[in-house]
């Protein structure tokens, strides 16, 4: 039985009040609450614990070494990846992006290769491969969506040609809230002996992820959106891509030995994490992963689903507002537009005002909001901690905006 | 008056036993400990103002886009930019080096293009040119040391040629101690037209730092040395500099405009911050910034140099131990050996019984061990909290150590 007001209890943040009301917290999609978990896993960390890791050989640095490195057996348990030494830590997703980018699909692009993305993906997802092209000749192919906002997977099989080099999609769109088929994207892409990343920053968070079962090669995390502490997130990079990659940054940890003429290289994992990690914010990780595996991530898309039917009920009932995106494999995220009404900015502006937090922009996705026709959307996004009685404080407050601006 | 007993009761960590004797902490140039207030600084971020930042139109993302915003203010008066924009954020000091090495440097290196180095640079300031003369050619130049661990600047003015792209030095060694004239080396390289960076890592932990007095074109520092949260760092970057520079990790935030064709980037320092940054730890390190600030570094730099002095004196009267380094300049950073005794391993080993904590290794220093001819030191590092008592306990357990080992 999932009980969401003893879990809502675990996020002091959900208790405070915002414009003189209760908080109404639906940016998830932008970054999550916290557990007190993981708040007080972080402050143990630095009041108690705190020592810098590796290559010390005090009491203090063994045990934040021991502490740290245990999280990367959690991340792959979490993600299914058969080896631990797989996992690379990042800041935050962006850095994941880049981490393959540099690393991996830098060194191996010739001017005319090909990569393919979707129109929905984000930014994170976009920009490391338009430096692939502005520097190296590499060449962006690009997926549309249809209406419900899902790719045509018969587009997927027809792109690809001997000069693509990588695919790159979302599992799940941060805009459109569609989940899309991976598994299948991968068997029509390495049928054609091309590797695939996939950009589970939000997949991750909203259902069991299985990169062993996806037979992936990249698949980018990140903390912060997983109720973990910003400064946070992991790449699975198979262990054949990681034999084919170069480091990306350079400094402490990385390297075997150092001189004057030459280096050699750490083995992986560390030959691609470079200097003082984020020490505290990978132990935090680490908490957050362990609060959602004891709930259960098949029991959170479970409350999820339960909201985005709900949500979508009550949305739809409003004929002013316009959704994007109704794929049936839709998760709890919502983009909308009220049709001649209020900007989306405006929306979030007043909604605020009755303590709801959207979240009103491009969402990182222009090519997508172009796609659309639009510039921007506002977006509810929600997590493990939403309730139906969220959803009805957000419909009541978009009604109060839409008089507003009638 | 400098109250050590009151600075010490503000580290919580300070307080508690290991191994059963009260923690000596000096480990502080791996990692300093943090104060209650960066601490508290943190678990309020987490549990009551958190949010993602920039473009977020509700109570909470302003709220932390405020916090976030106004540590880079906190950054440059501490530094003395003369910009707020001059700072960038970054989660390690590696990431500083990397940025400067991929953003300014990598564009403009032609094959035999010269970087002119130290060997008492640290890896973070090594790796990053190593991978440009393995990539494109570069040649790197190594200024030596004397006995005392200083660098002699005529043979700086005598290698800096019209191939000369960058001079890259320490500001202070983290493991001889020494302070190296950071002006003059600034001045000598500029009179030929040649851009400076420093490694400020350690320097601007132990004394008061103005870079627009160094006249230095890129400055490095790292949060979790300067008392504030793992995850955090900053560069200096002077506007000419910026401007020459490419980005250097895509993603959100870093852009005006992406297109399937093409992109625009955003307004400096946002171009060269991809991704959702590492929030609470930018937070915490302003919290940090302000608690260094209250005391005064001209004070801490004081307080350290007695502790220096005191130090000096007392390991100088072990005459088995050697100390590398003894600069007239050198702050209170010890590396040493035993001679025909203990290995710095075992040194560390052995001393933490006692609750001592140093570091054993070649504290990513690898050029300067081999310049000293060893392959690892000892290091007590002292901080802010330090005291001359501790100095009496790591005495006393290298006693014991050596007569374990004698």
């Amino acid at each position: 039985m999932y009980d969401v007001e003893k879990i809502r209890a675990d996020f002091p943040i959900l208790s405070r009040q915002v414009n003189g009301t209760d908080l109404v917290y639906l940016d998830s999609g932008a970054s999550a609450q916290k557990p007190q978990a993981v708040i007080d896993t972080v402050t143990e960390a630095y009041a108690q614990r705190y020592a810098n890791v590796h290559r010390g050989l005090h009491f203090l640095s063994n045990d934040a070494t021991e502490r740290f490195e245990a999280v990367r057996g959690k991340v792959a348990r979490f993600l299914g990846a058969r080896h631990e030494d797989e996992i690379l830590f990042t800041s935050n997703g962006s850095e994941g992006f880049n981490l393959v980018s540099y690393g991996w699909a830098a060194p191996r692009i010739e001017p005319g290769d090909e990569i393919i993305l979707s129109v929905m993906e984000h930014h994170a997802n976009i920009v490391p491969w338009h430096f692939l092209r502005e520097r190296q000749g590499a060449v962006l192919k690009w997926l549309e969506t249809d209406a419900r906002g899902e790719i045509d997977l018969d587009k997927l099989a027809d792109a690809i040609t001997p000069r693509t080099r990588l695919v790159a999609i979302s599992h799940m769109s941060n805009v459109l809230g569609t989940v899309n088929p991976a598994k299948r994207i991968v068997e029509i892409a390495h049928a054609r002996g091309v590797p695939v990343l996939l950009d589970g920053c939000q997949a991750a968070v909203h259902m069991p992820v299985d990169v062993a079962d996806l037979d992936v090669d990249f698949y980018v995390i990140t903390g912060h959106k997983l109720y973990g502490p910003s400064g946070s997130g992991a790449v699975y990079i198979r262990r054949e891509r990681q034999a084919e990659m170069r480091p990306f940054m350079g400094g402490g940890d990385m390297i075997r030995e150092v001189t004057r003429e030459g280096i050699t290289y750490n083995d992986p994992p560390h030959k691609f994490e470079a200097g003082t990690p984020n020490i505290v914010q990978v132990i935090g990780f680490g908490a957050a992963i362990d609060y959602v595996s004891a709930i259960g991530m098949e029991n959170i898309a479970a409350h999820e689903h339960d909201l985005r039917d709900y949500a979508q009920a009550r949305l739809s009932g409003l004929n002013w507002l316009q959704i994007h995106g109704n794929s049936a494999t839709k998760g709890a995220i919502f983009s909308f537009s009220m049709e001649g009404g209020a900007h989306p900015h405006d929306i979030s502006t007043v909604i605020d005002r009755k303590g709801i937090a959207v979240r009103a922009g491009h969402h990182c996705c222009q090519p997508l909001m172009a796609h659309l026709g639009v510039t921007a959307t506002a977006r509810a996004s929600f997590g493990l901690y939403n309730t139906r009685a969220e959803v009805d404080r957000l419909v009541e407050a978009l009604e109060f905006c839409h008089e507003l601006f009638g």
